[in-house]
């Protein structure tokens, strides 16, 4: 990666204090920010997820997750002090099952247009999704891990598209 | 683990259908939860971390991230759907900087005296801390990962104490 | 009324999951809702109400409850899973009294000039200040009902403007 | 009903001006509430929920909409002004679908060990969930009607336990 | 003042690390903790809310007010980091206007049962019923201040009763 | 100070009762607001806050008085009932220390590009940070004031610049 240690942190003014960095000037653009992570699941915990006729409803540990997921992601400015609040016009949420790695992976896709990215939404989005899953699934696992939320990509803004290196997750 | 897919889902009542468990007969003991997790900087973002008086005062993003952890810890009842809001007695928050590592560990310690676990409330301030650090670092790295948050140990509560198996994490 | 069961849901994707429909490719307009609803009370809650010199202050039940409808339309993204969070430009609230139908009519008005529509906004805003009657009266009487909360028309947006059928309400 | 307008609301001081009523001196008990409500379809808005495999998921409007009442719930004591903040310990959600009068009913039971009832949770929990219906199918019908938000029942406190006089709805 | 520097300040532990302090060893007590403000406001500020008829229906200023200053005590632990959360009993909110000195004096009394004291609830809602009155004048006078936020008194806890001394305040 | 009587309530309208002001009709400008106040502590505070190293890290009860203004300005509209919500686009905080008078001085400066003006937010900031020093030294003094929290300019909107007039505020 090209980042250099001299390289500004923008939620630092000159004399080195906390601040919510001033977008006043920025042009307001299109954007978009994809974010993924994933919780790995016991056996047991998968099972219940994957045949929930024993357990639950098909898909209502999942469809309870996607609306925290989209729920938490509006709330990203009251609970990441630097934030900026903006208003997202879109959001929405996916999930893959892998019955091998005992996986569920969280997509989350949040859009607006605006002066700042949307970067920090995605991610929470994907944080509380994968929060909720654990919640509703301890019962049956405490050992549970959230693993690898990171940001798959993010278009618009003066700094364009940012894609995420091929393997890097690995 | 000795999980069994037999178990129930305590939060989907007879009918599959999601709810607030009952606690209501439970007894109220002194409840404890530590939870982890960590996020992976490039060189560039930890150098920021580490020598901050360049870029920043010392400990100012830890410091940011640490009040963020708190913060979101208080919230966890209106982030995650069918938790129970319960008045938290203590809550505190660790980092370890891994040099070699390239990563920042965090560690929430959370506690009441009441009817229902802190598992949540731990797991969600190390979600928001490490978002919060991902937040003020990304305009020098935008690779970040949040990994392996995960519990800690829980104890209180009918089901007693309840410790990660070492060596569960790697 | 012309509606058809062709129609798509727009709350839900291609497969069938709830998502924050997109609407970043929507004009944004001026934008404007006026909902109604209305709560039946007792004689002697309706006396409480209207004698308030006996019990309270002129008008401070629906003093409350006027605020409560306003701040409450303000939290309506944070309530409604799937509704996009938008900047209200005016909200008016309106109480008429009817003595003889003991009944408190209550009447909200949201405006925004932006790509979602406001009828959301309008209907909670009358909803939580029908709850706030409730709450501020229950000592005298627990079996007030609240009726009729409807949408009276919208303007703006594609659609542009739609107008409650007269007499859909009885 | 036997209430009688020399009852004073206890919202109000001896100054008639709103407050929060001191509850200190009350003895916790076990309380709980039911509530009910409903929404009135047209065809093609009860054809979307009830065929939903031609539009949407299975139960997914009304798997939304139960998380939204319970998350509802929650933030009563932020919705209604003069609400004591309570825990809850015990939410549900069910709902009943009358094809014939076109109608989705919502009961909502809450529970809390405590010094103040939770009828108002109860009775927010299910405008909650009724307004996100209307939110899921105004794409398909924006003239629905939310009608009869009542208490069925209140259980503890000092007053002990309330019923809603049979034939009180109609 | 007997206060001396080699107090500790609770709120950061031996590493000097903010934190919200353990308090779940503390025997729970009756709290009540009485906090005042005033705001100073010019000739027509004053005017305005004194012969509120050619203005606004009289006491409505206040009556704003006062709900915000109950509904800004429950956020207290929302706001203010390192506080703990808790179920407040009792709020009170009044108010005392000198024409003389063209103040408007707020006094708020917070109560609970717990195991931290009301004070910072207290002196949250006075603050927020101040910033309500300026807000609903400001296009009056910008001018107005808001002054002299302090605790009263406060009673219970371990550290029992807290007096103001009289006179501190001028 | 050129404000009449005359000039109108602009919360209230024609009937007297509180709404929150229509401003669709607005043009969008650039906005600024600076708001300023002040704690008074005691010597013992004062000398916990100046010489942290006996007490707790450097600058850390400013530090998190600095997050908890930026995210108190964020909720301003939650807060202030009539506020109308809006996304600020710039927010930051400065504290000056007078060892001298014993006081700590928050300067808060808000920005946004919108309809309506930030006053209140940088207002609400200040408080907010006032409050959370008051509470992180409470333990030393809790005799602390808060004081004169005032504008001290703003910028933009159809009214155009307004500066506090010099000497006002003493």
């Amino acid at each position: 990666m090209s980042d250099t240690p001299s390289q500004k942190l923008s939620h630092f003014d000159a004399l080195g204090q906390a601040w919510m960095v001033d977008v006043g000037h920025k042009q307001p653009s299109q954007r978009k920010a994809v974010a993924q992570g994933s919780i790995r699941l016991s056996q047991a915990a998968f099972a219940a997820l994957q045949n929930p006729q024993e357990h639950s409803p098909k898909g209502d540990v999942l469809g309870v997750a996607r609306i925290a997921a989209i729920q938490g992601a509006k709330q990203t400015s009251n609970l990441i002090p630097l934030c900026h609040p903006l208003p997202l016009t879109h959001l929405s949420v996916d999930f893959a099952l892998d019955a091998e790695q005992l996986r569920v992976q969280i997509t989350v896709t949040a859009e607006t247009f605006g002066k700042t990215g949307v970067e920090m939404e995605a991610l929470t989005g994907a944080s509380v999704g994968l929060l909720t899953i654990y919640d509703m699934l301890k019962a049956v696992d405490k050992g549970m891990v959230i693993e690898a939320i990171a940001l798959l990509r993010k278009e618009g803004g003066k700094s364009g598209t940012w894609l995420r290196p091929s393997g890097a997750e690995d």
